[in-house]
């Protein structure tokens, strides 16, 4: 199996009965992705609400880590409820969430503006944040005009650039958000996440916000600011609100280059489920070197092995 | 002056009447940029007739080469001549074209299919070919549903996904090119060209092929090939078809990671015009390593130095 430089490589456990109870006994807050994890698309996984009950029943804190950011966190608790889970806003950070509170731990100007190549979570989150947003949804319809003599303009006191997962993208919003961090001095280009895809249906993935994020790299020849997984910029205002060590921590989810390393790079254990993007050939494969410490089919295997 | 290991860099000279003369001598064949040189969007650039038509009596070869790949070679022939210009399709090397005659060059199967992320041109000029292309402008308003239970079709039959300058972008042509890539075996990513931006209008630069390519690699997480320059590809094809040694063209071009590199790939000297994306400033910026041989502001600076 293949080790990075320094590090030894332990072989992925298959959550079992001997280690559930370990595992259980040593962790005081489980950390969730969700697209994969929680649900597909607007499917719920089989066995969620019961694994989430008895975790709570057991006093466990739960934490919801999405690197979605078409949602805002109000939206997001919204989808829980719509699909019988109580989960509050508190216990959700997406990366829309992340992007505003970026902004905020840098101390951005509230009086420059922020342009959205992205969903209306992450306007929404912006305007809870103080900040002023423009572009996303409102700029869906809108089409470049090429014509000689015509000059597209683009507001000057644009100070960031946010850029995530887009369905409506277009080459308005391109240019846009290319002008905005090539021409603004100083404009931040930051990107909620750099998933290659996603299930945004059940049945099939599709590209994600690696995909826009990608698109403006190429157009501006500049790399962003990560805000979600796998930068730790979340666990450090996570690591804030809650005060629990990591190692108490652990990240369960679907996908090893951001969840898994997300997890690993904070220090808590993790665990892989197979529920969604994510096979058991592509964790085996020679060429992966990324190891969670436990993997299983689904987060409702706790409750197989968990009797007491 | 940063110089490559192993390379001696010379610095580049102002285009002058000591050099001109022996320059228009030893040079058989000049190779033409068009943006930045030519024309800007539909606009000539001033001298460009008379330049051109002094070099013609003077018995050199021209040669149109262009990244630009919204076009095919008739398509561009009809512009040269709307700008008043006289130029045969034989004498146009779009990057449209490459990709059609790259697709020849390797035996591409006839009865495959190639979906296009790009414009009219390049569907035009892989029909020619004998190809049989989709997607391009037809899939211009087509939009992605995102529907529980509901499949995302592509065709299994497309062997290729040729990208290119795309101004009507949208999610529904990335999904369809990127399932291509990920889910047909032995699919084939090529891209036209990979020019961060470029003048798609008078006014101002906009998002080149470079960013819709790099949009594919993104949700793909694969590089593709690519046929426009600097790639080689289409001088070896241009070699191919008129006998003159690259000792004895001339590359002219605005831009420096395209255009001069090309020419020095390719083993042409080279001319930078300072007509197009490219200022004095970046020329001779010290973290700038490619260096031609001769710089001068516009063509037709030509005309004036060659008083014979």
């Amino acid at each position: 199996m293949a080790a990075d430089a320094g590090s030894i490589a332990v072989a992925p456990r298959l959550l079992a009965a001997d280690n559930v109870t370990t595992l259980l006994d040593s962790t005081e807050a489980f950390l969730f992705d969700c697209d994969g994890v929680i649900w597909k698309g607007d499917t719920l996984i089989e066995g969620v609400p019961e694994t989430l009950e008895m975790l709570r029943t057991r006093g466990k804190k739960l934490v919801f880590v999405t690197n979605n950011s078409t949602k805002s966190r109000r939206q997001y608790a919204k989808k829980f409820q719509t699909l019988g889970l109580q989960v509050s806003e508190d216990e959700i950070f997406s990366s829309s969430f992340a992007a505003a509170m970026y902004l905020k731990s840098i101390n951005f100007p509230p009086q420059k503006k922020v342009y959205v190549i992205g969903g209306e979570g992450i306007l929404e989150e912006l305007e809870l944040a103080g900040f002023t947003g423009l572009g996303g949804p409102d700029d869906a319809n809108k089409e470049a005009q090429l014509r000689p003599n015509c000059l597209f303009e683009h507001d000057k006191n644009v100070g960031a650039v946010v850029v995530g997962l887009d369905q409506y993208i277009n080459y308005y919003k391109l240019q846009y958000g290319t002008l905005c961090i090539r021409e603004n001095p100083g404009c931040l280009f930051i990107a909620t996440n750099r998933d290659a895809v996603g299930h945004m249906t059940d049945l099939q993935e599709w590209p994600g916000a690696g995909c826009m994020v990608a698109a403006v790299c190429g157009s501006t020849q500049k790399e962003p600011i990560v805000v979600g997984k796998p930068s730790t910029f979340m666990m450090d205002y996570l690591l804030k609100q809650f005060q629990i060590d990591t190692s108490k921590m652990c990240m369960v989810g679907d996908r090893l280059d951001t969840d898994i390393m997300f997890g690993q790079n904070a220090g808590c254990k993790t665990l892989l489920v197979l529920s969604g993007v994510t096979n058991l050939s592509i964790l085996q494969d020679p060429s992966n070197n990324i190891h969670p410490d436990f993997y299983t089919s689904k987060v409702s295997d706790f409750l197989g092995f968990n009797k007491s």
